[in-house]
């Protein structure tokens, strides 16, 4: 009964989190023997403003080219 | 000072996220002799399609009937 | 198909965690109405020096005092 | 490539968000060693109906005076 | 910069994890964009007395046949 | 109240994580006005063969050059 969590920054439509849920169940299942219907994955979104990379948010990154 | 955190699907109303705080602080502390005012609840309700279960979002199992 | 995840800085041996685990999937079950079988409870030790409360250690408050 | 993750219960706007990545990155490079670029920061506000203490949340503390 | 961490009851040896790892980042990146460098995981290994299931911790079950 | 939790892979000795906790109270309470005694800290070490980069664990990347 694995827990995968991701956090992520970029959005993603309904369609892509279903395949993204998809993909890494298949993945983990088939890497660690585990049966996949046991698998739970939760996707959680992080705003950009509330995700900090060296120092500074992606937000401001993403506006102010600190890198 | 234990942490208590849960993810949960459903949604629930304010008042029963006072009977789940209560609840949860009550029986911790009874079970594990720590003293409820010094346990921490925090609740974080999972969207249905971010969370997956056996390679489907729990919105697409509402749905579809994947199982 | 709730979460419940402890932290918590005290140890506890095998009697206790079953009667912690016990307890608090109880209360869940009751208070929110999800079935009991479905709740997944899970308990996170923190060692006492990796645990700070107010800008010092568990285990430096324990041992100077820091209230 | 440490990560550092607040979970917060007052509000910050966009100006107090990027002070405390800027903050914490800083403070935890200084006193690890680790160099500040490879440093993510994550803020989770969680809402003052979903954070308990004691056995209330902090809205119901907030409005009635458990404390 | 996606942040992917998994909870696992069972025990793996270094190439599991290794292949675990592989196979969640690869699998991430083709579903959701993201480019594979990005991704970091986090492998969280809890004890089978540590994680409960239904009311009882694994180990329990495992032992008793609560199912 | 506000937890901040770190997860990182490198180790420290007490000394170090005891110079962090109070570190990150510190800059958080100056940066968020939040009062320092209120703060809470989690110091969470994972296993070089437990935290994935680009694919490859960061014990692999230390023996092979992965980058």
């Amino acid at each position: 009964m694995p827990l995968i969590e991701v956090r992520h920054a970029n959005s993603y439509d309904p369609t892509q989190r279903e395949r993204i849920i998809a993909a890494l169940t298949a993945a983990y299942s088939e890497a660690s023997g585990a049966p996949a219907e046991k698998v739970w994955v939760i996707l959680d979104e992080v705003q950009r403003d509330s995700w900090g990379a060296g120092g500074a948010s992606l937000q401001a990154r993403d506006a102010g080219g600190t890198k």
